[in-house]
């Protein structure tokens, strides 16, 4: 890498914006005990030992701005692996961008997205796919998802792209090695059959590893799901239980509140990311409101349809035309009202639907086994896998696999050695983007761009 | 004080929650650094030195949960002069969640909102005076608001009001001296005459401080404020003028951000709480929408109005309505549009209106002075005043002020010294309420509960 990135001293606000009891304004640099010491009244910080935390206020030269507790992390053992200082303060939203443009005042820039993880990255404490998990560890919209994240970050995907990486270079290093012994006749043949059985075990291996990504992408990004059905058959209680409390995800898109706000509900760590919901909370007529032809596309953006029936009535004429329009999409229909007594002609529906009671909460369990049946055909509780979820590393392993592909059909059909090399090299290229070993800049400065503030 | 209060170790997500670089979990009590040992891997927390920082990783049982940083700090110079335990996370509502409940699961209660500070002001850290700061600090609208915030956090109103009530006490005692002392004949005209005099300098200082009081209340609380106007005379322009993002407030209500959002400019540091905005953005039709009633309700309902006429045409029909329908309150006539030549009769409007340029940004200034000698009457810049921004405190002043007031009069209609006293004593016991020597419980669990939580 030829990166050549100032290291001046950064500072952003480290917390989510909002009403918290503590808020955190972070800086990172050569000089950011210099700058912290400079409005800070207490010890100084110059002076404090490492890793402490300590009492004091900060001041806009003699206006105090706030009591707060410093952290002072010296590098190299440091998130950036540079000097961090983290000012804890009070929380509050006007205090803590006071704080902020006092900082900035005094010398520091503000951070630009990701910026301190850039750092981490750039000052070789994490590799790029540990970076990215940072991110989507923050982004998890449920424990499972969180627990692949905490896994990458903690380097279990790295290290198996690296061991893949390093026994294809040791494959190719042989492929040399016999180049440069040509004395035995046979040597083309016996490198052009070492490298076939080579790269079909690489071609195993990353075979193995996409065979995980659906799943770790599910749990990563979540199921579009839209929950349809006519009017007064119960979708806003099913949308309710979905939601309810204790389970509910709220995330606001892209860090103003005045953005559109989406609505994830958790079944069995699966992240629902619920559409439409506008229209069921208002009139509890989606259907009817926005009309067929909306009703089509919001089928076709789904990833999943719940479709809710009145099972306490006959089946309508609407009731078919949804189950018609629904018919080729992932979709669990739910017999809903068994609480009252089942009216609806159960057998003239396909099979495999669901009876709950979304007002008592009943059977809502069956839903979550089916929704594991429909995606992941039971393989949710292969806990200790390594998890592809990141689109970017399931597309690069996926040329990866198409490069070997190549090459192993190349050899297949007595293509020579030298040529198929090429292919397998760029093989190991491909990976090596995952870790960022074999990252260009702009890809780099992409990644981090889309990271939040204070990261 | 009689609380009881049950010291048990409590637990709480303590940064707001979102997507955010970094988030905290935060212990307090005897067991803080038992449990977090038992869920961490790293150096052993309960042998580490107090207010350091230490690396290493929450597990839940066998699950890696989150690489963390953990402070460390114990008791008793902490914010609630007991252990804490800070967990730094990565940021992310799942894995802040799941380090929660694996917390709670070893044994720490969730605190209730507030209980921190409660904890601080039971231990003793601060009086109740400061406690409430605490939450007008996170919730400061605007630097000006904060900066009363966090003065009274230092103590500037519980050292005022104590140094009143010691001087309440002193006259009091002094009355039992002279009441020990019948010896001499004129010692109840004595001790009238001298209460006369305290109780008028009490009555002068309760009277300074409630000066304070509007200005404090408005800085805290913001100043309701209407945009009105007929269409097209560039409402949405101003409303974005005074929204610009590096000023904007945005503030969503009590935790879930399905909730109202409530937009606040910042003009010269008076959060201005602007109502109705939503008709504003949609339509530039605000007053033909809502309809000649409801804009009637707004108006009352506003502390201010900002009144729009269009300065590049004759005034309509419409105009001197709304001229008309604004003439009691507290109004400021903005003619906007002085880029387009002027064709407003501008000599018919009424004194004091305010040419400016919401496209080009023009003489807002100018609204910010208007503001300030409206509300203010320039007292905008007595820096160093303490000031009153409490409705709870002004209300206890006030009562203070009264009971004084009472005993004054009653002490010039020559009433005996010994009815008198009891007013006086009331008023010492009422100032008590506000640094809480004298407040009730029920008082200080209500008070408490309006805290966000994890304070």
């Amino acid at each position: 890498m030829t990166l050549t990135q100032e290291f001046d001293t950064i500072a952003a606000i480290s917390t989510p914006l909002g009403e918290g009891a503590i808020s955190i304004v972070r800086l990172s640099g050569a000089n950011a005990l210099k700058i912290a010491g400079e409005v800070f009244r207490g010890k100084n910080l110059e002076e404090v030992a490492s890793h402490t935390i300590n009492y004091g206020h900060v001041f806009d030269q003699d206006t105090l701005l706030d009591e707060v507790m410093v952290s002072v992390m010296r590098a190299p053992k440091t998130f950036t692996r540079e000097d961090i200082v983290e000012i804890n303060t009070h929380g509050g939203i006007a205090v803590t961008q006071e704080i902020l443009q006092v900082l900035l005042r005094h010398g520091a820039r503000l951070a630009e997205p990701g910026e301190f993880t850039k750092r981490a990255f750039l000052n070789g404490r994490m590799d790029l796919a540990q970076a990215e998990s940072v991110m989507d560890l923050i982004r998890a919209k449920t424990d499972k998802a969180a627990n692949i994240a905490v896994k990458q970050l903690n380097g279990s995907l790295s290290v198996l792209i690296n061991s893949i990486r390093q026994e294809i270079l040791e494959a190719l290093a042989q492929v040399e090695v016999n180049i440069d012994y040509p004395e035995y006749d046979d040597v083309e043949t016996m490198t052009s059959q070492m490298l076939i059985e080579k790269t079909a075990h690489f071609q195993a291996l990353l075979t193995h590893l996409l065979a995980t990504a659906k799943r770790g992408k599910i749990l990563r990004e979540g199921l579009k799901t839209a929950i349809i059905g006519r009017p007064n058959v119960g979708k806003s209680s099913l949308l309710n239980q979905l939601l309810r409390e204790e389970k509910a995800i709220v995330t606001d898109i892209a860090g103003t509140t005045r953005d559109v706000i989406t609505e994830f509900a958790n079944i069995g760590g699966v992240p629902l990311e619920l559409i439409d919901t506008a229209g069921i909370r208002e009139t509890e007529d989606i259907v009817e409101k926005i009309g067929v032809e909306r009703s089509v596309k919001t089928l076709k953006e789904a990833d999943l349809i719940l479709l809710v029936l009145d099972a306490s009535s006959a089946l309508t004429k609407k009731d078919v035309e949804l189950l018609k329009l629904s018919t080729s999409s992932h979709r669990i229909i739910l017999l809903n009202k068994t609480d009252l007594p089942e009216k609806i002609e159960w057998n003239q529906l396909p099979e495999g639907f669901i009876r709950i009671s979304a007002l008592n909460n009943e059977n809502l369990d069956a839903v979550e086994e089916k929704i594991n049946a429909l995606f992941f055909a039971g393989s949710m509780d292969a806990k200790d896998a390594t998890v592809l979820s990141n689109a970017r590393h399931i597309g690069l392993v996926e040329k990866a696999l198409a490069a070997l592909t190549e090459a192993n059909a190349g050899l297949a059909a007595g293509l020579p050695v030298d040529l198929v090399q090429v292919d397998i090299t760029r093989c190991w290229q491909i990976l090596g983007e995952i870790t960022g070993e074999a990252a260009p800049d702009e890809l780099i400065t992409q990644l981090f761009s889309q990271f939040c503030l204070g990261k």
